[in-house]
């Protein structure tokens, strides 16, 4: 498995259009698919690109899924189909004085590659332990974790990040340089998801304390960035 | 066009994991849709899926897209494939007690069609102004309109909004009545898209103040929800 600095460039991946905005860079990657919660999922079924949202999480150069064994989804993900799998995060709105330069800042990656079921119960619990962590870091050790039943009932499989690319926008609104005296405000605003404090089980309220992985829960690592691309 | 209150159920359409959690109902559908700020267009190149995030909006019972008439994606979407467009947003982390129970809540809407393209330049022009609003409502008044040019060099297609299905998840976590009494604190992290102050263009600041559209910019309606599904 590969484990250079950047992905190569490859037919899938190089990305066409506005390629300065694109990177192939591992890191990069890494960062941006750590930080989003769901995926989009594109596979083909009955000739038909089907696109479902999905929690993964990446386990050192893989990302890893879980489903039940009779979804659609996971039989098409351990079936050997190249699939596409997105994520974008947003991070603001870019409002230029002229309609066309409206833009979105944003940061996506694009993965295509081949799923490998994981059958190994040990590989298994490793995987979904990870998928609880990716989405609240320490969370898995305040949770129990599967049984065997449990364990058995759940399909995991694993995607190589292999063919790998990013595109991004960041900075404010690129007007053309005729229309910078025009009465309207430009500018950028910022966008991030942000969480509200932990609301406890209404049905059947926890017998502890809210724990520190949840309260004091932030997602995301990028602060509003106005500079230039 | 159909305008029925609820989608019809087609075998594209029927949701069929956890169909408890999915709905077809039109306004729900349209009000995920215009929350949204991106979606993710599936479609199938040279026999591959592939997934890449889009701006988008939603003109009466049509989405809309913009792009360059060369771009990849943009001739897929003219070129009367069926493609699968779908758009997630994400409303809160389910804390379980047992890490199987772990869940995300969330409302995403999955959207089956073939795209036409919109040629009429008052047609291209509307629709391009309901992209603007979509983002920012208010905001198509507040800046200078395509000219011919810029028409010219954008493509506009539209997707009808007519195999259609919703599905969702809210409330709490829902262990098992075995696992009430472990010591690990259960609940909701409710998460939102949050907008922070606008930042004017850092290159070239506006000679106007900032708009109401943008001063009080917020997305979304939802409140927090932790009632029971």
């Amino acid at each position: 498995m590969s484990n250079g600095e950047t992905f190569p460039i490859t037919d899938l991946t190089r990305v066409q259009r506005q390629p300065a905005r694109a990177s192939y860079d591992r890191a990069l990657a890494y960062a941006i698919l750590d930080e989003a919660l769901v995926c989009s999922i594109g596979f083909i079924a009955d000739g038909q690109a089907h696109v479902l949202p999905m929690s993964f999480a990446r386990l050192d150069d893989r990302l890893v899924f879980h489903g039940a064994p009779t979804s659609r989804l996971m039989q098409c993900l351990a079936e050997g189909q190249r699939i596409c799998v997105t994520v974008t995060l947003l991070d603001g709105l870019v409002l230029a004085r002229s309609a066309m330069h409206h833009s979105l800042n944003y940061r996506s990656v694009v993965v295509f590659g081949t799923p490998v079921e994981i059958t190994a119960p040990e590989q298994k619990l490793a995987a979904l332990a990870r998928l609880v962590e990716h989405v609240v870091p320490g969370r898995s050790k305040e949770t129990r974790p599967p049984n065997p039943q449990e364990l058995q009932a759940t399909r995991v499989v694993a995607l190589p990040l292999e063919e790998v690319s990013v595109k991004s926008r960041r900075g404010g609104p690129n007007d053309s340089a005729s229309d910078f005296d025009l009465p309207y405000w430009a500018g950028v605003i910022p966008l991030a998801l942000k969480a509200s404090p932990p609301v406890p089980d209404p049905t059947r309220p926890p017998n502890v304390p809210v724990p520190e992985s949840a309260s004091g829960y932030e997602r995301g690592v990028q602060p509003p960035r106005t500079e230039g691309p």
